[in-house]
């Protein structure tokens, strides 16, 4: 649909999508209606119409999105985190990111699985797709440093994006429910230290 | 209050938060009205706001009874697991639920906490309060393991709780979004690996 779009239309739609991530981030998807998005977004209700025929779709379009985005916002995407400085640097800003962060609420893909996971078939095939390819991405990655040698030979990288991507969602969870870095700090340092086991010699210490 | 009732009035509330569970399971916070707990429970609207006088005060009973419960139901509590094979067995348990529950849902602390986090302060302090009485007892664990010295010296046992507590919530999230088990036994495999780092002596394999 977006590439139908003229790019005046482009940028209403986008304004859209912006309002409701927004808002989401705040109130939730549940305490968010189209009313208060169109609102914030400063359009018609035929506008919105035009651009989203229901709740349910505006939510997908924001799920698709922040599948879209990096997992830290203002931080690489997944596929270039190919060096062991490099996955470092990206949970020191997912860190640095959550203190600032602190109570105001988020919209990311794992906060949207978090509330919607259980209620509606569609949203659920939309994060799936959404985290499988963040996973790819990270895949990419550890494949990278794999044929470099920095992992052994054998090493399963599925298990080790996983690892990653669940440590980042857990550790989100627990930060943004206990207003506190330090779960989400000790998640990273796991998974990340887990990685570091598979590297050829001392994979003792990360 | 609780202790204020009588016998049949403890039953009768443990019924309508046992129907509230289960309905919150499969439809979600949101998506789970007073109506239609009334009608689960098998009690009158009278009956159900003598117990709970707003669906305020029936989710944040949820959540504490969930908080009471144990994180991965049927198994210990986790002040029980005080040695590695107490905890790679309580990481199998979970793994085992979760290919059970394929698809049905669930409302855990990590579920509900997924939902109602961003959304309203009273139901983030139950949570926070849950997470943090897990997390004490998962230090118990850890301690009595450093105590014997199946742990070395000095080691953070914040950090190794929150480190598994992460995993489970995080694993838990991206198993019930993908409806595939591998990402919660990536997440408990790093959690554990982290875990055992800390033995003396060798700490690089669980």
């Amino acid at each position: 649909m977006t590439q139908r779009l003229t790019r005046k239309g482009q940028a209403t739609r986008e304004r859209i999508l912006q309002a409701a991530t927004e808002l989401i981030a705040r109130q939730g998807v549940a305490g968010t209606g189209t009313e208060d998005v169109r609102k914030a977004a400063g359009v018609s209700g035929s506008q919105l119409y035009h651009y989203f025929d229901s709740k349910q779709a505006l939510i997908r379009a924001v799920i698709t999105r922040q599948a879209d985005a990096a997992p830290v916002p203002d931080q690489p995407m997944m596929g270039t985190l190919d060096s062991f400085g490099a996955l470092r640097a990206w949970a020191d800003a997912a860190i640095e990111r959550q203190e600032q962060n602190d109570g105001r609420g988020d919209c990311t893909l794992g906060s949207l699985a978090g509330e919607l996971g259980a209620a509606d078939e569609d949203s659920r095939a939309d994060l799936s797709n959404g985290f499988l390819r963040w996973q790819s991405l990270l895949n990419a990655s550890l494949l990278a440093m794999r044929d470099r040698g920095e992992l052994r030979a054998g090493t399963d990288l599925d298990e080790l994006s996983l690892a990653l991507l669940t440590a980042l969602q857990g550790g989100s969870l627990l930060s943004q429910t206990l207003r506190d870095t330090r779960p989400l700090r000790a998640a990273l340092n796991a998974a990340l230290a887990y990685v570091h086991s598979f590297a050829p010699g001392d994979g003792t210490k990360p």
